[in-house]
């Protein structure tokens, strides 16, 4: 009987791209089994996508409270051991919550919940239960990132004296300015969506990915957010100051109306002794920045890299890996963990990056509503 | 019951980094199930390979001939459909043949054989059976390499008027400057790996590439090679003048000395009316050339790509994928062959690709050998 | 006799740098004759420069006021029609105003003044007189800066929606980390540099930049500055928030603790229909994004640019020009301009680009000394 | 009285790009004064242009006999020391011929002549009178060349191992697809522009660079070359396969109908130990290969430079230049041999490179016309 980690799956089914990007994600080191899930909520549905994509039947249900009382009465060795949560954001605070109490761990898509009283109430559970859990900041899966985040934990750039992080996207922009359109998407929605779209969305990746290769928590912020129309109620684009420190500082910069971007989502980090950028859509280099030398090039899969990213790299050097091999890191971190293995802390973001994250972003809309005011994180 | 391809392996087990990299890409579109397969000539390492990514254990055999045996006397419709070929060099055309002769689709790693005489072989076998044969050419599994073979084949450029492949590495450099190292390894002995190494390995990549972007056929060679030490047999470097047409010339770069080099291979293709470059090492940008107008930079997922390029892509814009994905793309297209569905002839690379191949490598060291001589292919 | 403009330098002596940018821009269209000035306030020296470039000495005086009244006593034609103000910084101000009060035109060094207040006094000076005066901005000469503004005004991008401007240096590096060094460096001196380093030194750039592509005011400000360390009374590094209108919104980086970079000036500038990107250390390249479209990237020398920036191109495409060929093209326009000949309003910065940059720099020390307060400009 | 050296130029009047490249190269350190010349071969035009660019009219003459013999009858002080040849082709040769059997240095645009055996003859003359003799391969000039040559030099990339370098341009794409301009261009004209187009206008300038950064002589050379039509006799594209010695094998690659390229001029030198990078559209990049190291971009103005390269740079870091700078260079080192100072020889190409490059034009020719032979250099 196999080995791999017994692995269930919450939403996620037919076309959805999430889904593809667990599933592929998930296979990459022979680590997981998907063993059962609800795809969607039609139970019809789910189950024909369960052969469509060649997977048994059984174990397939039509909610969560199903699912986890079929699981629970099985012996513990064949319970599914961990769930990914698919579902639309809405879900993932109830999911993830039933998910911990019950005893599942939980790999977590972005955002963990709808609020920060919910982050810490999450938190709370996991603390006592000590359930595995991870958030899926897919990005600090590339192997780049990872040596970032070790080349500045061990001083290779000095201290810290300044940080930029960028993210602009341009995708809201045929949306936001046709009336309609605006008025009647889930995005701009405050009670689907929460209280932010940009900063919720991808300011929050920023904002996590500057804590994550610093290894420091940004201390305050003094938002100033764009909503574009008088009507629209969200934020879509928007600059954020950052003290990390008294004459640490910073800025985040986030946008969905940067026209004709992508997914441009920069980080730079200037030390005292040498300096580190990275780029998403370029992820497979690291440029380091000293005074006076040679600008110098990092590419994943080089014996001068630190293990950490070494163990995110699975061909030679030359070889372009993208955003499915970054997922597929983050889960060979969590099913080390699942098995009591050794794992490194940058394997993959949890519960504090969620919570962390949670609190941003309310601090976000709160600095802005009170007129651009410095805010406590 | 799961409605997969029923998909068995021969070789790739262990730490094999092209056994990874088949079943991830087997794996991205939830087409097939790794069934059976011989991963070790031992069949105990086998077995427990089979347990460590957590497969049934009753279809791994010993050898090739029990596991065909053993899958034929199965049910058809239960019968492993397809394998793929992942063994050391010199086993692809013996496995390969023996798998047609039988019955079965095939997956073939590169080089298809060790002698043209050996793909010609191959190629009558499967002419006669009519088995869906594929050789993994990952590269043109890219989707804009997709797209470049469709800008030209619709005529976007213009009559070709050009063409420039290179495909520099520097991967043999330690070991060529080392006596003992250069007499010893198995990529520098033409018992192990056939007449050529540096053509023979990558030479034949930008060859098929041409080929397969161009959609025409070169039509003869003047090779010029280097050993680099008169001790050293095989090929490590060369260039390669090619003839298209009478006034449709080019030239194919190679080496495998060319310090520092990770894995560069590019491709440029110049028309009457516009040009095309593409680089595998920031695979996701295709150039787009055209007098008086500025340059253009395509990347996937866009909807003015072409059908068969966003078949090959999963995500968004932005979302950078890499060579699993170029991979996946091809396991894809051989999926939709072997279920008889339509597909599209730039899907995957097949037996003429390979027939080609060898002819080439071939032909090269003659025309090198013959003082540098023109050469029909 | 030549008629080439008669030309007054002022400071630029012996090795400096500035001297030589602007006596070779000077010489680019063979417009300008280098007729007198005062290269040294040691006009021994001055005569030696003179004689060191090939310049005839009878023209070079001892200082300002010789050299005006010198001149002043020539014939109207054979008069120096003007000076460039190449001078230690606090000096350009009261010279200029000399220069425009004794009727003859000014090209002035950045910065224009020490004080808003002098640089409305002078600008009602050059109201009153007429002269013609530039201010050397030189970013803005090159060929593709140019064509952005063009585009922009020409409605290309649309409605501009969010602008983004940064000027990151890291030279200062060295100095505000030695105590000795910081303290005693003339930079990090308000009495010699003016109430701004980082600001006044490249943030004004940035905002000039900004207002001179969009052709649009920026409304109010708002920053946080870094000064570093508390002994440290310059601001070497800080963001600025934009307003341009009430929903069009940007920020403005700059620094000179920016480890590592040398003059990394970048600018975009984001509209309802398309984008544009331009960075100063790959100047010849001018991004413009799309939605749906593939990446353009316009280079300078095609028919596709703008008279303007085709008036700033002087070989064919391919051949790189750069920053001296910038700084020759502001010559250029100042020429068409002093000889009376038609000119557009973008050839070269002026007072106004002055008045508004000495503006800036005290509101944005005032806004960060205000506690990070929003300061209409 | 200017000590500046008396510069004379022959063509290059009008609006001639190759005019204003040299008048602004020369002007660049202060050296030359632009004395006299025959700027066209109606000196009433001549008369006007020298008017127009503001030098005096009294050495303006009709043809080179009358200028060379007015000069030498000025006392030898008083004598223009050094011409620039920039009339068309054809006349390179017999007006260096003249100047030098007259005493004067020559400064020769590219084609130094139309022959090898004119070639030879002004060599002897040249090393029978030691006139300084510079030809304007400007390329050579940029700073980052100049680096690559040092390295190389210095041993840091080991032995050479490979070469490969590329010009590719697609200009005469719209000519030689048209039947009448084609026939009647004079670039097409073998009476008017010698042997041959494409390899004598820029595969000369990649040969030339070769032999410039290696410091080594190309032996041997078998070319393909291209003509497209059959009408046309000239080659317009081609391939040339090197050898620099038994082991040490290259490519060089020249086009004219790359579509869409602009000057894409670019070169490799492959080392035993390193690697180097440069391209001439992005020239203020140098790139440094090595195994299991990041890669390096060197840039210029930094300490880490050679003095040669860092004597060819004029701003601090981050301030680009371009190909007027190399042109400045090259006449700054011009300067340094007339007036006697010390220089490298790197500083400027001379008529060793003029007469390699005449002979490598015509064995190109040959190697072609006898069925892509190898013709010893």
């Amino acid at each position: 009987m196999s080995n791999k980690i017994k692995w269930g799956v919450l939403g996620g089914g037919g076309d959805s791209l999430i889904g593809i990007l667990h599933r592929i994600a998930a296979s990459m080191f022979d680590a997981y089994q998907l063993t059962g899930g609800v795809f969607n909520p039609d139970v019809t549905i789910s189950l024909d996508f369960a052969k469509e994509i060649g997977i048994p039947t059984d174990r397939i249900h039509a909610n969560l409270d199903e699912i986890i009382a079929a699981e629970l009465a099985l012996p513990e060795k064949e319970r599914i051991q961990v769930f990914s949560v698919l579902t639309p954001n809405f879900l993932h605070f109830p999911m993830a919550k039933q998910l911990l109490e019950a005893g599942f761990h939980v790999i977590c898509e972005k955002p963990m919940t709808m609020t920060y009283d919910e982050a810490l109430e999450l938190q709370s559970i996991q603390q006592k239960n000590k359930n595995i859990f991870a958030l899926t900041h897919t990005y600090t899966g590339y192997p780049m990132v990872r040596q970032m985040k070790e080349m500045i934990a061990n001083g290779e750039i000095g201290a810290i004296q300044k940080v930029d992080v960028q993210y602009y996207q341009g995708w809201i922009n045929p949306i936001i300015h046709d009336k309609d359109q605006r008025s009647s998407t889930w995005r701009l929605n405050p009670k689907k969506s929460g209280i932010s779209c940009c900063m919720g969305d991808i300011g929050v990746h920023a904002y996590q990915m500057l804590e994550f290769v610093t290894g420091k928590k940004i201390k305050s912020i003094l938002a100033d957010l764009n909503h574009l129309y008088e009507d629209n109620q969200m934020d879509i684009d928007g600059t954020i100051l950052l003290r990390l420190d008294e004459y640490v500082k910073g800025v985040l910069r986030a946008s969905q109306i940067a026209t004709g971007e992508e997914n441009n989502f920069t980080v730079a980090v200037y030390g005292k002794k040498a300096s580190l950028k990275w780029e998403q859509e370029n992820p497979n280099y690291l440029y380091l920045l000293e005074e006076e030398k040679p600008l110098q090039v990092l590419k994943p899969g080089h014996s001068y890299n630190s293990a950490l990213s070494l163990d995110g790299t699975k061909l030679p050097p030359g070889h372009p890996e993208g955003i499915f091999d970054a997922m597929g890191n983050i889960y060979k971190g969590v099913a080390k963990a699942i098995r009591g293995e050794q794992f490194n802390e940058g394997e993959f973001p949890g519960m504090q990056d969620g919570v962390r994250g949670m609190n941003f972003i309310e601090k976000a809309i709160q600095s802005h509503h009170d007129g651009n005011a410095w805010v406590t994180l």
